[in-house]
């Protein structure tokens, strides 16, 4: 009998959905049944027509019952996890640190659960790599989040009346968010500078038109040419550094921090001072705000003025380009699970020696089975 | 005796001011005596100290009544007015088409009022131009506000996990706000076409790198090479054409309205069953809405969603850059100021016989002057 896959409508604050028609098709060519939350992909511009015609069954929450697959944009929440049948597997953003009691009521419903975000980042695992897809729009997202909270245009204009001067737009943090934050303030005109505590970055940064901002001293050309992960640079580099970058923003229009270290607070970059030594009519953008934010004063959710200075703390900033992110989101489900089904037999199983299942799979068997987190998990 | 400058807070919803710290400075060089009202400048990001240190004297509301100069945005109030003394001139945009009783009050309080919207558009005062000074921020700022609500990115994205489509955009109207509209859009990377009634416009739309949608036969081709403000086109071309943008505008992602016709209410461009046709999700942008409104269905100050597009509707979209366009804008009355004052004697006086005092001059010695209100203005 065909496996069954549900994709239920994600909850309040989130538009994005775990399936678009474009996997639905591909999934059901595979063999899988498919049942789609009715309105699950409405917030992204998917109508339930557009699932049906893809090949799904529009169905209702219940349906989670009867489904082998669920594919989810985030962790199911307890009353969810009621609804699903012992032996089901979940794929979701999972958001596992400091989550392990979510994990173990997982486990003793009997789901085996997978954490997207922790997909090893191998060539194999690109088309996987939420993390990465995500990270994309948000930077994308944080430049016309900062444009639409700016007082003035980002590109420089020549007019009869005098001319409009580009705005200084600094990046810090030079990942997938950063680089398309770079990328797309320099779309829009901006004059674009960045950095990273990797000097490896610069390169880089430089290649999308932006400047790098680094103290660019033997050390620094040590640790460029070292490439990659470098070691960290010492403290008497990071206080000179930290000086550089104070007396640069105060330059700058906009600042957009994407700094985020898996399982960590995120580190704080920028300070009310820092803040204050800005233009009135400023905007800075913390990506990183549901952990912990890199800008002091930033609110999760909101626009605060902190120092004269617009912050924008929106949560789930991929989420607020729903259906680009929906769309990618499905595929790199798709992908994974597209590893899944034997080319031959057709048939869906999970291989627990796979190296993509072992560092995904957070519970299994009733257990928390991933080791990053099944110490914790055991005292709940 | 230094004539005297008052440059008061404009009313709410109006972010934009009359002065910046760049005019205040030429014209207190100038020898004009400058007064800016507190706060006048905040919500365009300059600061009371900002207008002291370039040379103005901090003031109030009640400080426009020693004024010989009042420099505003938009037309005063009557409580504004009450304020004035007799004799004054008041430069701003005077909105003065259907608002004949405003102009009959002008004239009883014995103000001299300007309406710069309506400086011709000549070479000389090409640099005193605020249609086109605002039109070029509406237009940018109407491709910001339409990717703030669009829920995919416009530029194309090659992402391992597939590729993001860039976004198409449809720019109704060629003027000054539809071309910023299509640069802006090009450089966000949309696909962007626009159309326009003057077939003249194709170059300039073709040379932003836009698509030109017209129905290009004969006597488009006569027309085209007719150049500038042509001949209207015959009724069989013009129902052509509507078959041909309603096709079109079922294939769009984002479409933006510019049309605007002096003293008139604004062409209606976008049927309700044009956007029916457009998929879920789709935005348009009425830039026209004060005047009536571009697109069935769009309310002015909102967004509204109609047939599942969502329709911008903002009003004073020049004013959402409020920075960039009180720059400008100050620029444009310093420059029709500039004209007034002679070289020789340093005196400022308006001369009469000046083109541009009797286009733009609304009202003087108790009367409104000017030929295109005056028989309006005579009965209230």
């Amino acid at each position: 009998m065909a496996k069954v896959i549900f994709v239920p409508r994600e909850g309040a604050g989130e538009e994005r959905v775990a399936a678009s028609p474009e996997t639905v098709k591909r999934l059901t060519a595979m063999g899988f049944s498919i049942v789609v939350e009715t309105g699950a992909g409405t917030a992204s511009g998917i109508l339930d027509g557009d699932f049906e015609a893809a090949g799904a069954r529009i169905g209702s929450a219940s349906d989670a019952a009867g489904a082998d697959v669920i594919l989810k944009v985030n962790r199911p929440t307890s009353s969810e996890i009621s609804g699903y049948r012992s032996g089901a597997a979940v794929f979701a953003s999972m958001d596992p640190y400091g989550n392990e009691a979510a994990l173990a009521e997982m486990a003793r419903a009997g789901i085996t659960a997978f954490a997207m975000e922790l997909m090893p980042r191998i060539t194999r695992a690109q088309s996987m790599d939420v993390l990465s897809s995500q990270a994309n729009l948000a930077g994308y997202r944080a430049v016309i989040d900062a444009a639409h909270q700016y007082g003035r245009a980002l590109p420089m204009m020549m007019t009869a009346a005098g001319t409009v001067p580009a705005a200084k737009v600094f990046v810090m943090g030079a990942g997938v968010a950063g680089l398309q934050a770079i990328a797309t303030a320099r779309r829009l005109g901006a004059v674009v500078s960045a950095t990273d505590v990797r000097p490896a970055a610069k390169e880089q940064v430089a290649s999308l038109g932006a400047k790098f901002i680094a103290v660019e001293d033997e050390e620094f050309k040590a640790a460029e040419t070292a490439g990659g992960y470098a070691k960290q640079m010492s403290e008497a580099y990071q206080a000179k550094q930290a000086a550089l970058v104070a007396d640069h923003i105060a330059k700058q229009d906009i600042v957009i921090t994407t700094a985020l270290i898996p399982g960590r607070p995120a580190p704080r970059l920028v300070t009310r001072s820092m803040l204050a030594s800005m233009k009135a009519g400023s905007v800075a953008v913390d990506l990183a705000v549901e952990r912990g934010g890199n800008i002091e004063g930033s609110v999760k959710g909101s626009v605060a003025t902190v120092e004269g200075v617009k912050v924008i703390g929106y949560a789930n900033v991929a989420g607020r380009v729903a259906a680009s992110a929906s769309a990618l989101y499905a595929k790199n489900l798709f992908a994974f699970l597209e590893t899944m089904v034997s080319k031959e037999t057709k048939e869906f199983a999970v291989n627990p020696d796979d190296e993509l299942v072992k560092a995904t799979m957070l519970t299994h068997g009733g257990q928390v089975v991933h080791p990053n987190f099944a110490e914790a998990a055991a005292s709940f």
